[in-house]
């Protein structure tokens, strides 16, 4: 009987099928604090991942192995869901609105920067358990992770930027000031060298670079929208969505109808591109030959293709209302985009720019394939 | 019954157990045909899979899920292996002597290149089915994947480079002819733009942009090694093993003791490293800021570390006898290193230069972790 009971127990819940997670994905449903998990391969979704609070500007990150993220939630809640089981692993509300994060090179800390109460705070990424507490006395933004069990993030209310160093017993932290007035966003570069933050007090942006032993930061793109019409802002920016096609930048501007082209070795502005919208994400496809750009309302139904040779836009697309972010396949055969007025996300062929299957989503926005597991900065 | 028989065979066959994939490899041991599966994050060995013929300088590419991979043996055999069941689960022998493939940047097709009889074989990734013989009346080399179903390769006995695009329905042949005598082995860069073959027969590289609507072979690195002792060459270096470090690409020099620092931009030299033995294989660390390298016979048994930022070396390690090949977490936070001599496999601290972990395997050469199936060109 012993033998019957472990037997139906087996059938009844059986183990989780073996599943490759190289090819699957999150899409953030933002009304329903749910995810939808997507298979890349089957163009389909395969499941939903209920729970996890105000998944509004919502963001998430992968442990190396694939099989967690950590989702960031407006609301403070750090949420761990196991994407192979379905189901959230465990849930933390670690503040009272949160921006993002990051997850260290190792894959063993779990950083959050906060607007509420500010600062920084870090997890471990197995427990949840907090490590680290990083009071700042600002709201932080722009964290990200870089080489060494280190993140890097920027201080609003204090034009700073901190490194924030855990490859020792104690974290250490180093502070740069003289960043500029109100950084509201920043990236770094793929290889993690190049940190540059936006700036929502000044008209320039600024660089760091963080191989230095000390590094100073450089004011770029000095007075990029002088002498122009500003425009009201509808929407800021994701500077996490700069592209890099090999030798340039590509950024959208701040309230203008433009992206900018900026040389990567020497920061100065190689050209514009004029554009349908005021562009909220800039995005290259992986082999930098396209870049994708949608805008900010009311333009957010529409989506350019730039072609980076030329820089020139070759192709526009009208996938819905509300097209709020685009995820590249990671060798960039294909491209998903989130139309969340539509309920769907859409797959384009990026070589053709047909659109190849649309997929039933509720209010999605953020689209995350697991190869982010393997990249740095992000 | 049917019920407990059920139950018995589940009980006695049970499913594959829920694995996630993204911190998997496959470690190549050349002697026994084998492979063995090794975990990053575990720092050990999950399994072997064994059947596969001749595997020395036997090279592999990932599906982009990352269940399967496809190996390439010196015998003209190509196996797929599953790696989640950890068996062969197709091989074909598809030519006398097989040099490396590549898989399309959409996961269906897989190419692999041929010394005997010479040219490219195209399979259909799912069943391995031959659906394209390319032969070329020439050995290739240097097959490498690029965007939009394309494949590109050099012909050793003709100086050629070809493009075959496999997006429509028929394969077309682009020849660039031109290349210099008996390129031996080439590269494309990450992004799939630049193509550089080396030449056996000549002092010079040839380096092609592919974003040209004709690509025109331009000679790179004219007389490198002129005004040098020539050193008798005991083993060509692996130019897929080229380092790009952001701004520059590092390149193992033939027949002497020095890497070659190259600008990405203009290739143009920027510097000389001297090195402790003929280079073999000269690996960035995924954030560029430091180059490993191994070496030819007799001086096989040592790595050194050098550092990007002032390209001297920082560090030299000296793992065992036979030091073949050297694989970097996605992220750079650890490197493996095959020892094939002393049958095993050490995990380093890129960060610490410590060892952490000595893994046992039989004669392993090539290690290949399955964030390969993300990047572009391999």
């Amino acid at each position: 009987m012993k033998f019957l009971a472990l037997a139906a127990a087996l059938l009844l819940a059986p183990p989780l099928a073996a599943e490759p997670t190289g090819a699957l994905g999150l899409v953030v449903e933002r009304a329903n604090g749910s995810l939808l998990v997507v298979d890349q391969g089957k163009r389909a979704s395969l499941g939903r991942i209920t729970g996890l609070g105000d998944l509004s500007h919502a963001s998430l990150v992968y442990s190396p192995d694939q099989r967690f993220a950590y989702v960031f939630g407006r609301d403070g809640g750090l949420t761990k869901v196991d994407i192979l089981a379905r189901e959230v692993v465990n849930r933390v509300m670690q503040a009272g609105n949160s921006i993002g994060g990051a997850i260290s090179d190792d894959g063993t800390l779990v950083a959050v920067s906060n607007y509420e109460p500010g600062g920084v705070r870090v997890f471990d990424a197995g427990t949840l358990e907090m490590v680290a507490d990083i009071p700042a006395e600002s709201k932080t933004v722009g964290l990200v992770d870089i080489p060494g069990r280190r993140f890097v993030f920027s201080l609003w209310d204090k034009g700073e930027t901190w490194i924030a160093d855990f490859s020792g017993d104690e974290p250490e932290i180093t502070r740069i000031p003289g960043m500029g007035e109100n950084p509201y966003d920043a990236l770094v570069t793929a290889n993690g060298r190049t940190y540059i933050a936006g700036l929502f007090g000044a008209d320039h942006l600024s660089a760091l670079d963080l191989w230095e032993d000390e590094p100073q930061p450089r004011a770029i793109l000095d007075g990029y929208a002088e002498e122009r019409d500003k425009l009201p802002v509808y929407k800021m920016p994701h500077l996490e969505g700069w592209a890099l096609t090999g030798e340039e930048f590509v950024l959208p501007a701040v309230g203008q109808h433009e992206v900018l082209w900026v040389d990567a070795r020497d920061f100065t502005e190689t050209g514009r591109t004029k554009t349908h919208g005021q562009p909220i994400f800039a995005i290259a496809r992986p082999d930098g030959r396209q870049v994708w750009v949608n805008f900010a309302p009311p333009d957010n139904d529409t989506l350019q293709v730039i072609d980076t040779a030329t820089k020139e836009v070759i192709h526009e697309l009208k996938p819905g209302p509300g097209v709020l972010h685009m995820e590249f396949t990671p060798r960039g055969h294909e491209v998903w985009v989130s139309v969340r007025d539509a309920g769907k996300v859409v797959v384009y062929d990026t070589q053709t720019l047909e659109p190849l299957r649309e997929i039933e989503a509720d209010n999605p926005s953020g689209i995350f394939f697991t190869a982010r597991a393997h990249r740095l900065g992000l």
